[in-house]
């Protein structure tokens, strides 16, 4: 496949006029006037900017049926009389509409890689493959469901070594699991070479009641389980002391700033300033749409940025190459796989029309990505194929029927 | 005009299948199977969704030019080494395209009315209504300037009584205007019964040195020249008293909030909560492009109510009603028209196309409209003319070109 004459974000710079060369799952060239039109499918790139994919590092895709049923609510009434009856009810075929649901908006904001913890992982597994994104996917571990364990077990032993699908493991958090199962959950990491995916002093409570119990911080407390390492991708770290910045920057792990579903739900702003200062690898998630309510990276940059900007009182902190720096080459980093806009990568990308009112003038690039972004993604291509081409999307319709007609069952 | 068989938003409420018949610049009348198809032309609504005319009550919009020109800085930098220079070089024909690509904007997201301050306001004005938009239009006074005082009376004189231009007068603050010169713009609008928009209690900075200065805070000191009334619109007010939120209650001043410029400039996060609580009208703006960086009134709605939530630490506080209700019935009460989706009431509105993923399920309307929403809006309609249909503004290519172009002068 061949862009042909795009505009080109690489390494936070804009390059006119180039081509893009694509073979099998890999961009192969890239550079100006390639030959050989005649034996690739070409896209016309004029008018257009094409940009590396975007990870969204946290979310729960399947929730994005759950979209809007309940807002405004603090987060223990909103769980027990809304989220959990409602998973109660949750099915396979569900979980499949939900989850292309949930591609269909990640596919038109240009996020090309996702990370996910949640149940049926094996639908979610297959749903995902056939809109054609690629996933980190965990089944949700928690003590009061222990069969869970066995079922993660059998589902990293299918998925493992699958082109698009990474297995994962995904103890829930610290107060749902037991010192043993957190165990379980680094052994199983450890031997399989995978990522654990987890979610992490989230709440004043959660760090509060960490301390009152162990006398540890939720981050001392994982470190002395021996789970802080480049493998563990950790969710929201919001409450946090200088020595848990300090213990997450020497142990390498992944941080996931999910600064929407932080604001609304009340949770707090992350120190990401300092985060970032330390040296701690920041990525970025949108969190389920359920407590977001979208799926809109662009929009998460924007927030993440301007809201860092304010805690910190410097309008300097927090800048868009930092942005676009986190919600691209961090979360490349967290994944470890080769991706970006470079020969030799996986061919994840995607293209943005640049004729809209909210992207002129066009000059400062990042900027422009950064703050100003609406929803202008109009083809995206992952693992070498072309899931979106001019706004289209192959399905969509059906889609969005068969999800609004399961939101209606679940919720009758 | 016939829009027919929509979804409608009327007070909060969802109604399915409904007409909406539009004489001239009113909307006559609202109901089921509405005759006389042949006599008008008809919108089809199936699958879209009514929304009232959101208000942007604070911009500056020909600023939407130096969208992405100077970002993460301090604000004096900014102003001083980028915004001011740039400014000395405007010119009407640079304000005339940096107008229209501002408005470009606001038909796109559903903002059917703005209120402005800037230079160059003829222009602004014959733009504006060259692309339909209804407009409240202050030429900015200062002292530095002392003629501008002169032109903002015979800019006021010009647009009385016109149709969808509303002059206004524009004292830019309390630290760039004398007392001589807010008494002016008091007296100024009381003679000709019309609006006073100024930028009050934006900065810790401006709150610290007037009680310096004077012993009073900026709310106090407005008070005490006689400017608070419900003809005031004040943007920002960030920082406030308690005696400040119960003088602004009692006076019944119109307060605009900018939660995403407050951000982006570190100001800070308006006490919105106890402003609503006190019974302040509280209105939403964008501010301008070059501190925002774009003019989506839905973002502005997400962002300050998830920022309210967290900054009173309650998921309850701020509702996605109570954010509908500041971007819309509180906007219509600042603008004193007869605004709103009702019999009667001026034809500004907008249809929003449902068929998309974010807007999938469709069921707590407006929760979609103040945490999901990206771009939909397909048709936006104001004083009863259709302004931009199926996705399509006349001119828009044209605009865009413009734009860049003067753009590209003035950074050159």
């Amino acid at each position: 496949m061949l862009i042909k004459d795009v505009s080109l974000l690489q390494s936070g710079h804009l390059l006119k006029g180039r081509d893009i060369l694509i073979q099998g799952n890999r961009i192969v060239k890239i550079g100006r006037d390639l030959k050989d039109e005649d034996k690739y499918d070409t896209i016309q790139g004029h008018g257009k900017l094409a940009i590396p994919g975007l990870v969204n590092a946290h979310t729960h895709l399947a929730m994005t049926l759950f979209r809007g049923y309940a807002d405004d609510m603090a987060l223990m009434p909103w769980l027990q009389e809304k989220i959990w009856p409602l998973e109660a009810k949750l099915t396979a075929e569900d979980i499949h509409w939900g989850v292309k649901l949930g591609c269909l908006e990640m596919i038109r904001f240009g996020i090309t890689c996702y990370n996910d913890m949640y149940y049926f992982m094996d639908e979610t597994a297959k749903a995902t493959k056939q809109m054609g994104l690629r996933a980190f996917l965990s089944g949700v571990v928690f003590d009061s469901r222990p069969e869970f364990k066995a079922e993660a077990e059998s589902f990293i032993k299918r998925w493992k070594g699958d082109e698009l699908i990474c297995p994962a493991v995904g103890p829930h958090a610290i107060y749902t699991c037991s010192e043993e199962t957190l165990a379980w959950a680094r052994d199983t990491s450890e031997k399989n070479g995978i990522k654990i995916h987890i979610h992490l002093s989230e709440t004043r409570g959660e760090f509060d009641d960490s301390v009152k119990k162990r006398g540890k911080s939720p981050v001392q407390y994982l470190d002395s389980l021996g789970l802080l390492s480049s493998r563990l991708l950790a969710a929201h770290c919001v409450w946090l002391t200088e020595n848990d910045i300090r213990l997450l920057a020497n142990r390498r792990v992944n941080v996931i700033h999910c600064p929407v579903s932080n604001l609304k739900l009340a949770a707090g702003i992350a120190p990401v300033d300092r985060l970032m200062a330390a040296g701690v690898n920041v990525c970025l998630g949108t969190d389920g749409a359920s407590s977001n309510n979208n799926l809109d990276l662009f929009e998460e940059m924007k927030m993440a940025a301007i809201l860092q900007k304010n805690a910190c009182s410097r309008p300097e902190a927090m800048t868009a190459k930092d942005i676009w720096t986190i919600a691209t080459e961090n979360g490349y980093q967290a994944t470890g796989l080769a991706l970006g806009l470079a020969e030799g990568a996986l061919a994840d990308l995607s293209l943005i029309d640049l004729r809209k009112p909210w992207l002129t003038p066009f000059s400062n690039i990042l900027s422009l990505l950064a703050y100003s972004m609406v929803d202008g993604v109009d083809t995206t291509i992952v693992n070498g194929k072309v899931l979106m081409k001019d706004g289209k999307i192959p399905g969509e319709p059906e889609i969005l029927v068969r999800a609004q007609e399961r939101f209606e069952r679940l919720t009758s």
